[in-house]
């Protein structure tokens, strides 16, 4: 029986309950979103005690469904004001899932300035006292509870941007080499866990077996169809584990729609430099592992092993949001230096794509040039060192913006954009502006359509056609979030009609269910409406829902095109 | 007849027009909010070239009527992100309406990096270059303004805190001894100007006239009284000359009101320090004069001239405002260092009260301590330099919050809370939650009836009441600032009767009309009306109309109150 674990940060105790009934058949995102909705005060301060810091692992977690690890948090986001959830690769959802927790909720706020660690085991979790983590990064941070807690347990952690309290910073969760490379990274859910003074979590499942199955032969079957299906699109087994993510680089190039030197246009003149075919050829030739998977059970494995020069080690793979946001969009085609961006990254505990996006207006307000490497690092040192322009660049891209007086800052809700112009692609765009989540385009990838002919084509030059397609990804993305699976699986499921049934089976076979497929869809649709109404009780109205306002007045090279998909539609999107 | 003067900062061209039938009847305030309104695009980056930076002087403006200078600046405000209407003394006032100017609009944006100065005389107007003026704080400014247009003339101008486009920038105003002592201080309208590239304004009036008046005789007898009854209110005829506005300093202590160390006490054991009574008393001591009006025709005359321990000259008198926000606020009892901040302020062109704010809660963050005198000096001085550590400071209240990790913020709609605790002053309190501007006790100053027994008397710790107060005072105030009327005025206006209806008697005097007193009351409501509409069209919802939480949680000392107003009457509020 699932149970969850709450963590009273104030008075320092730990218990276990049975799951309410308003939360069952819930996992992941569509469990993050019930719990903020349900028990969080829409009104609070994000980084006081009222908030709420929950960690759910998906409906599909601790299976051996491929790719099925994800892990959800879920928070009110200190950076939009509004409900927030960030989902991760890394151990810890398959172990939270086999230690029969759909859920860790944390609440209240420790004494000021006190750190804890809260360390989960089989039936028991206790918080101990964290006095010799504070300061630390992550990399650090987790080599000590290693130490101390082994090699089998999974780690969750915030790096020194957590315990400011920035609005970029991450939490981090271990992937199989016991790195913090894996991020929860969107709007400041590490401020929400430094806020609580909780500054690691240990997840440890020795002695658990996996987790229960109702119907084991039919899931079995199941999910060997559903890693066909992965096994057979040519974006999950080809694209991705040559070039990882990073593939988009030339991609997006190509079409335009790159955003470069802060969006001020569509195309990169270094592309090529930084693109994932350079990526692949770099690492191979420095002897680097460029195939790798982010959590156990993966079978798309698009990360790898990033190696200096000298062979040694630096970060794994920067993915594509983060090779673009430091490279194209600050001017900089050195894939050294981001990798080495990434490590900070992920050492401080911070969004890579808000601190991208921040630098580059950072560069834009003239504090540096675009194309300045070593005044970047330099910078990005500064954060995780709490100095007074670190602590700027770490509260994020508006927040750079206001102190610097800029105008040109690409964010929706305060969330700054990611990788793709909304002028050039612009179901993207849609996705931007309508997601609860703020700018985010792992919210509905509209990408596939718009650029990559995965599940239909549509012109992403025009706006015919933008709306239902984010709607109709955000829902299915909604859905994915909250089954714990990888964002990835859906260029198989948009592509094989199989990949979805699969999915749609092993739910049913899990937990004894009859879903249908329209089920499963709908529960996207839930979702989604549970976080609106968060958001719309937090203040949060249809002015909230747009782009910022050069998006319609500057025109993007090469293309020329401006945001022109009408505010009606982007009011009608989630309506369901 | 009046004109509107327009300037174009994009293709630095001037033009006059007529006044368009749809701003006909309205001044200062009114005319600021009603060119917003109509002209501003709502969802526009207010450091943009969209956004519009309007000055007004009042109905009343370049009459003989005592207390009747007032100068109304308008425009999208950064810190806020909606409609802003701030309003000061000085000189510009009465002679832009001797100017015959109902209102100067500046739109859109010079090339970035260029500064000019407007120049306006009779019948003439023109942009020049103002790059000698560059980085100049607003003394120097105006120093050098006047040593080529003479002390004849006006000066409008910002610093360096402008230039910077930071949050808290305010547009100077000099006086009657060419000091820019008087500021248009709240919602960063310093960073609007700065936006376009304008770094001053001169505003010679000579060659004119006074205003014409449709009833010269009657106008004359109907301001005779209107003086008369501020010569026999206790408040405007001894209180404010001989105390200043300080003298609120030990009277909301005594009422537990006063915010002490980042509203976390209503008293300060220091108060008696920072006191009018001790202000006058230091000033006459040191032979500095302890009452002078701070524009043309005043008759309360409620500043004076602050000199040190040498006998020479610091700032003008700080107002109540300022000694509470970087005195009990910060928990500092030093008159002398206050005095300095005060010139700081001035000069850098800054906002009292956000900054002081902003200490404090830089204080509360351990970033200084409670106190440290001339640790604030310091952080002050970083704000005029452009450290990152004084653009932070320079941002605001909110934005130190945000940056620094502090949960204990308190504003409204972005905008710093001035020096009565919504706790223990709980009309105050609605006034914060609900006017379009954000926390600013000049919208509608409960205080009268909650502390002062000014108009009536409203138990300050119940929230029985206020709304209808705080809706009363706001409609009026609105109309006040409208007449470009001093907000003192409300003093004599609120308790003798034959004050209002000399205002009233003046109105028709002047324009020939026949408005009822009815008819003034409801231009207060129309100008609330029209705020709220573009708020609401900029995203500004109820949620936007409510106090930080954590007044409504921590019980603030002596008095042991929370803000107890619900939320029904504060959404009701404003509704006419």
């Amino acid at each position: 029986m699932f149970k969850i674990l709450r963590v009273d940060m104030t008075n320092l105790k730990v218990s276990y309950e049975d799951i309410a009934p308003e939360y069952q058949g819930l996992g992941g995102r569509g469990l993050t979103s019930a719990v903020v909705a349900r028990e969080v005060d829409p009104t609070c301060n994000p980084i006081g005690p009222r908030n709420k810091l929950i960690l759910a692992p998906g409906l599909l977690g601790g299976t051996n469904a491929a790719n099925s690890g994800r892990v959800s948090v879920g928070a009110k986001s200190p950076l939009t004001g509004g409900i927030k959830e960030a989902n991760s690769g890394g151990q810890a959802g398959q172990y939270l899932a086999r230690l029969g927790l759909a859920a860790i909720i944390v609440e209240g706020q420790a004494p000021q300035g006190k750190l804890y660690t809260l360390v989960v085991g089989q039936d028991q979790a206790q918080l101990k006292p964290a006095d010799d983590l504070k300061g630390l990064g992550n990399y650090a941070t987790v080599e000590k509870l290693s130490a101390v807690y082994g090699d089998k347990a999974g780690y969750v952690s915030i790096g020194q941007a957590g315990e400011m309290r920035l609005n970029s910073a991450s939490v981090a969760f271990s992937d199989r080499e016991l790195r913090p490379t894996r991020h929860a990274g969107r709007g400041g859910l590490g401020a929400v866990m430094g806020s609580k003074g909780l500054k690691a979590m240990v997840i440890d499942p020795q002695g658990t077996a996996s987790v229960p199955l109702v119907h084991p032969e039919a899931f079995k079957e199941a999910a060997k169809r559903f890693a066909k299906a992965l096994g057979e699109h040519p974006v999950t087994s080809g694209g991705l584990p040559t070039y990882g993510t990073d593939v988009l680089i030339n991609i997006l190039n190509e079409a335009g729609g790159l955003p470069t030197r802060n969006f001020t246009a569509g195309r990169f003149e270094g592309a090529e430099k930084v693109a994932g075919e350079t990526l692949n050829e770099v690492t191979v030739k420095r002897g680097g592992n460029p195939t790798r998977g982010c959590m156990g059970g993966c079978i798309i494995r698009c990360s790898g092993d990033f190696l200096d020069a000298q062979g040694k080690f630096v970060s794994k793979w920067p993915e594509y949001e983060t090779v673009w946001a430091f490279g194209p969009n600050c001017g900089i085609d050195d894939l050294d230096a981001i990798a080495r961006y990434d490590r900070l990254c992920d050492d401080i505990g911070l969004d890579t794509i808000e601190t991208g996006c921040a630098m580059a207006v950072a560069m834009d307000s003239g504090l540096l040039k675009f194309g300045d490497a070593a005044g970047a690092e330099k910078l990005l040192q500064e954060v995780g060192q709490g100095t007074p322009l670190g602590r700027i660049l770490g509260s994020g891209t508006a927040t750079v913006g206001r102190v610097f007086g800029v105008s040109h800052v690409p964010v929706v809700k305060g969330q700054s954009m990611p990788a793709y112009d909304p002028r050039a692609v612009k179901g993207i765009g849609v996705t931007y502006a309508t997601s609860p989540m703020g700018a985010d385009h792992t919210a509905g990838y509209s990408v596939t359509a718009n650029i990559l002919s995965v599940g239909g084509s549509v012109d992403p030059l025009k706006p015919a056609g933008q709306a239902a397609l984010s709607r109709n990804l955000q829902a299915a993305t909604a859905a994915i979030d909250s089954a714990g699976l990888c964002l990835f699986v859906a260029f198989a499921v948009l592509d094989i009609p199989d990949a979805f049934v699969a999915v749609v089976d092993m739910l049913n076979a899990k937990f004894g269910l009859n879903l249908t497929g329209d089920d499963v869809g709908s529960l996207g649709a839930r979702v989604l409406t549970m976080e609106k109404d968060f958001n719309t009780r937090a203040g949060f109205n249809s002015a909230d829902d747009r782009l910022p306002d050069f998006f319609k007045y500057e025109k993007l090279p090469p293309h020329g095109v401006v945001f022109d998909v009408s505010d009606a539609e982007l009011d009608d999107t989630l309506k369901f």
